[in-house]
């Protein structure tokens, strides 16, 4: 028989495990609330564009290699009332997800040994794909009101009289991930100062600005700058479904151009844009509404969970948006071996080691509430507290168990 | 302004130019015939699916990472009662496009400076791939029946001799692209046994074997094979439409977790999946059989085209499936300026020189007939002969025309 272990480079990736099924109490990952995917409008909208339009699927990319024509001039519309942002549908690529946007910037920018800044925590998708490319990453932390500028500027200088040129910032400005912070429109100013003053260019990653509830959503970073140099990503995973796999890249079509020989997969999925074109063109901003309401309520219900079963033991903030909390422990927990030791009870949680590289946020974790049912929510987040006192002692008493 | 092009890296790609549309005859491109999208049995499994069962489009690869098992188990059947072919879902992967089969599988296998072993001529875009990745391509001749099964041991035997290992050799069996031809039984089994006795593995790409009308499918290499070295590519673009982006891998488990680590696309369009596995149970065979008679009829009016303003002055041998046609010119013709002359006019075609590093290529071409109309086929073929024949004095006369 062959045998590709022996025939592979050593630096191959290690091989999958077969998949189990999800966790009981999942946890992780972005998925949304199954119940809250919008079937019957979907399927109104399928059954139209299908029937009316559906036979440009004969060819490959219809309306030209940037996608969907329709698609694109609603998001055209969609990112001026959301993200206050102008532009025009030439300047709008669609993906396969936002996280080719990720690869496709990547491919553009980087080369083996350069290095980024990205603020810290950030997205775990991030680490592992700029791993994979030897790229030497520069984390910045965040505060509450977005990234800290200071240290940005500090970081910048020092790397300049290293002769080292960043080759860009990524920010998830708006809702950011795994913080859940929201940047302020000083710091966005501040930010497109800095990257000016430096010359580099921003990357800024718009996915869960959508899912915002809590307070007014400030102006995308891309719609305050002048001199076209920030390269902005979104998503329909977030607001419509992950199963959709549809994101778009949106930036001046002289960056733009350099990005799209990139994407040699020929096109983003027809029908997938098809339909979603048809749909959002009459019900996104309803939709939205609804789902966004939904998730304040779930996220309601994950904090009552942290607070009846660990009480004051951890620390979180509460979430403005999103589908996510950044969870604080003591120090004294070791959030990958909470990791490890829950999931055999079939609990999914995302240790900070996964979300960062530095080591003061070890002792977080990031839960995501929008998939699980509210009885999920409170039957994991109580054996979560009852694995964690086992482990490290912590919390001193669960409400209703001790 | 920020200048993009000056804080690029230098060996990034050179960027595209805005798109203009199709040309008037496109006889370039895997478009299929738009008429033939069957877009009523389409909706009608739309519409099931997605009130049914559309609620998983809620999670991310709801039926795991190697995507839905509905389609899964519809591929294990085509692939039984087409290819001969015995698998189980745990060894099919579902892509978004057989073109990302082929980037995982050189993403798994390939590093900078590596030889592969393909068929010459070629599908254009493995040589684009190859040459991105600095990878060393080495052209076995294609003959009626396939393969030069010496020339092949040859190379392997020279090769061996420098102690260089080829990854793979890449072979589309059945209706090869772009000669057209069918490997026969025979050269499939001489094939494995030299993969067995050099080690290799074998990578066969299937893509357009659903679409042969004028013989019978052979059974494919890996159903042949019992060495378990053959990784297996199949597609839905070219039987249901290239809208869809959906291919699938097909490999041994030992072989097939080892790419998976390189898909972080976070799966495949879940709407496309979803629709695909429904309308295939009930309507996939039906359908080929009605698309490949149209493709018959469609074939046979571009030989009549050819026939009628080329006469004699070309040769090709008539596809017995598949869209398209491989035509070879006298010495004299240049396709590249053939190409360059012809799209001015609004004709495409593929000149030899993208599907092929051998010189003796160079004065063939390819011409797609599945996409532009009767109409389009005869007015584009006698626009192509009256520019090969004011370029080149070739076709001495055209018919109905000197």
């Amino acid at each position: 028989m062959f045998n590709i272990d022996k025939f592979l480079h050593k630096d191959t990736l290690p091989g999958s495990q077969k998949w189990n099924g999800f966790p009981i109490f999942n946890f992780i990952g972005g998925h949304n609330d199954e119940e809250l995917v919008p079937l019957k409008d979907l399927e109104k909208a399928a059954k139209k564009v299908i029937l009316e339009n559906g036979k440009i699927l004969g060819k490959y990319n219809y309306t030209g290699p940037l996608g969907y024509l329709p698609l694109r001039k609603f998001i055209t519309k969609k990112l001026k009332k959301g993200a206050k942002m102008d532009c025009s549908e030439e300047e709008i690529l669609i993906v396969s997800g936002s996280l080719q946007a990720l690869d496709l910037v990547n491919e553009t920018l980087l080369r083996n040994g350069d290095t980024v800044i990205i603020e810290e925590a950030c997205y775990g998708g991030v680490f592992t794909r700029l791993s994979r490319l030897n790229i030497n990453i520069e984390g910045i932390p965040v505060e509450e009101d977005g990234i800290n500028i200071n240290k940005l500027r500090d970081k910048l200088t020092s790397l300049k009289n290293q002769s080292i040129i960043p080759r860009y910032i990524y920010t998830i400005p708006t809702i950011q991930n795994p913080t859940g912070t929201v940047m302020s429109l000083e710091k966005r100013i501040d930010l497109i100062n800095l990257s000016k003053e430096f010359n580099i260019p921003i990357f800024e990653d718009d996915c869960y600005a959508d899912l915002i509830w809590g307070e007014e959503r400030p102006p995308s970073i891309r719609s305050l700058d002048h001199s076209g140099r920030v390269i902005y990503c979104g998503t329909f995973s977030k607001s419509i479904a992950p199963g959709f796999r549809l994101g778009y890249l949106v930036a001046d079509w002289k960056i733009l151009s350099r990005i799209l020989p990139y994407k040699t997969d020929a096109g983003t999925g027809g029908l997938e844009q098809l339909v979603l074109a048809e749909y959002c063109e009459t019900y996104f901003f309803k939709h939205l509404k609804t789902l966004n309401k939904q998730l304040e309520i779930k996220s309601k219900i994950m904090c009552e969970a942290l607070d009846k079963f660990f009480g004051n033991s951890v620390e979180y903030k509460k979430p403005v948006g999103g589908i996510y909390i950044w969870v604080s422990f003591p120090k004294k927990v070791d959030t990958k071996i909470l990791f490890d030791k829950s999931l055999e009870v079939g609990v999914a949680i995302n240790p900070g080691v996964e979300w960062s590289i530095e080591e003061e946020n070890n002792k977080k974790i990031r839960l995501c509430f929008a998939n699980p049912t509210k009885k999920e929510i409170e039957d994991g987040i109580k054996s979560l507290a009852e694995i964690c006192q086992k482990q490290f002692g912590i919390p001193l008493n669960i409400a209703n168990v001790n």
